[in-house]
């Protein structure tokens, strides 16, 4: 790809994702509005954490996966706003003092901060309740209930899945401050990946896996489509969090919204500790390639996924 | 109801209340153990937790308002089961050390003292998509899409108002510890009750409705059933919250499993505190006529739901 190219495919992709941030920042907005959480300490955090910002990538992926199949946006609304109410309510708790215990996210204040302790445990709680809610309440054009059980029982799967990698990197993570090494030296390489590898595909690839499915689901996509959407999913999830390892070390506070270096400062096992930062830089192209090659088998017009998988690797925070 | 016919009946309810207690928690074990979760800590949490022991109070009401309508076990099983994983995420999540901060559940050890905080944390999260999970996956054996899609639309929106009613509960504390006051001198008793009444039909009522609400829909009650089935469930479940405050004063830190005179020392307003004990005793044997009677409309057996109303103002703990 020239970087003429790269340019004007950026700028095309960029477009859709403001488009579609901007759709599901109002969808949330809305929501948020018409629950009858009418709790206003509770109601101002969880809409204060909702629209904090960020790339809103599981809303685009369920728009764009949804888009293969001709679904309509409203359909799309109430998976999407779920895959972000979930993704918020795992970074207000990752955040907390017993967790990750970080005071900044996307350059703001975390929500325990800006609130308190309580405030954020249960703000993340109703998050997770209101994420299920909308998905089962929501008034549908030409969904089945059947396809809102399947969409359930993906992201209440992903959900747990979720929690079960945070489990594994919060203990990793204290084995390793105890021996006060960023490796278990006693494991080789291959275990320290395939163990990180785990991680990982519990912890943020198991939530852009359902993006997909969910919009897969609402498309009635048959079986072979939806393995292929699966290696398209498992794919960019992985790629996803080799760069943002890469960023951790390539990039600055600044641009991150969090302190450059934390990685390494935690102790935290990163796929650039293990392969170089080079190998880590290829493991995460070789990803996108495969991630875009299993699309290419799909007889539609795939070029919004596609796009979005080269952004992984080109984004600077 | 005079005492040897007290005595008769509280025999047949406890061994009923046995039974389902068995099985509901067979149906936890098994369901733990056959979850994806293979992250040991956390499911040692998970299961620790959902294990400790209590009424099941919850179960009970999904099977006995199941069984009006002679709905089986079965697929009794997996909405009985996601209340309690519900109720017990809620409890693990109400003791952590922001919230408030008890080292003491059922006389043991409560999730983050006997793991820790992070664990705790995690634990309640996971147990919430766990609940979300079993309802949407389970194999009904009778049950349509619809009625599975209403079920979670019901259990998602109460565990919603589940957590506004701590909110509201961990703000009244607050301020009230400020004022060093059992009560907010400046309202009326009446404004003191309405406040008190939100709090607890939000905090333990919704969920208690949410059993009944359950049950009727695997039962396919008719919209007069379940209007009928609603007004017992309000009933019964503020009845069970002051009786709960009845008990904070007469009974003794071993029967309660938790320390006696706790609500006095955290200057939590509470029914006694309003009403007088004499008033507060009142107020629960009203609302269960009131709950026994709305049942009397019904043309079925309701036997078990009568006899479970009259055992939440004869329990000791």
């Amino acid at each position: 790809m020239t970087s003429s190219k790269q340019a004007s495919s950026e700028l095309s992709l960029s477009s859709i994702i403001n488009q579609n941030k901007t759709r599901i920042e109002n969808v949330l907005t809305q929501q948020i509005k018409n629950s009858r959480i009418d709790e206003s300490i509770l109601k101002n955090a969880m809409e204060y954490s909702l629209l904090l910002g960020g790339k809103r990538l599981r809303p685009f992926l369920v728009y764009a996966t949804g888009a293969l199949f001709n679904v309509n946006q409203q359909d799309l609304d109430a998976p999407a706003a779920a895959l972000e109410a979930i993704h918020t309510y795992s970074l207000i708790h990752d955040d907390l003092p017993a967790m990750d215990d970080d005071e900044l996210r996307r350059g703001s204040p975390t929500c325990h901060i800006k609130f308190d302790e309580a405030t954020a445990i249960l703000a993340g709680d109703t998050l997770q309740s209101f994420a299920f809610n909308l998905l089962a309440k929501h008034e549908y054009q030409n969904l089945s209930a059947t396809q809102i059980v399947q969409m359930l029982t993906v992201l209440t799967q992903a959900a747990t899945d979720m929690c079960a990698g945070q489990s594994i990197d919060l203990q990793q993570t204290n084995t390793l401050q105890k021996n006060n090494s960023s490796q278990d030296s006693t494991l080789s390489n291959d275990a320290l990946l395939a163990n990180l590898e785990k991680m990982h595909s519990l912890k943020t690839g198991a939530l852009i896996k359902a993006s997909v499915l969910m919009g897969a689901i609402c498309g009635s996509a048959s079986e072979p489509e939806i393995a292929i959407l699966s290696q398209y999913a498992d794919a960019i999830g992985l790629a996803f969090q080799v760069w943002d390892d890469v960023l951790d070390i390539i990039s600055d506070t600044a641009t991150l919204g969090k302190p450059q270096g934390s990685d390494l400062a935690a102790n935290k096992t990163t796929y650039p500790a293990i392969l170089g930062l080079e190998g880590a830089k290829q493991k995460a192209e070789n990803l996108i390639t495969q991630a875009v090659h299993a699309l290419q088998q799909l007889p539609y017009n795939t070029r919004q996924l596609e796009q979005l998988a080269y952004y992984i690797i080109e984004r600077d925070h």
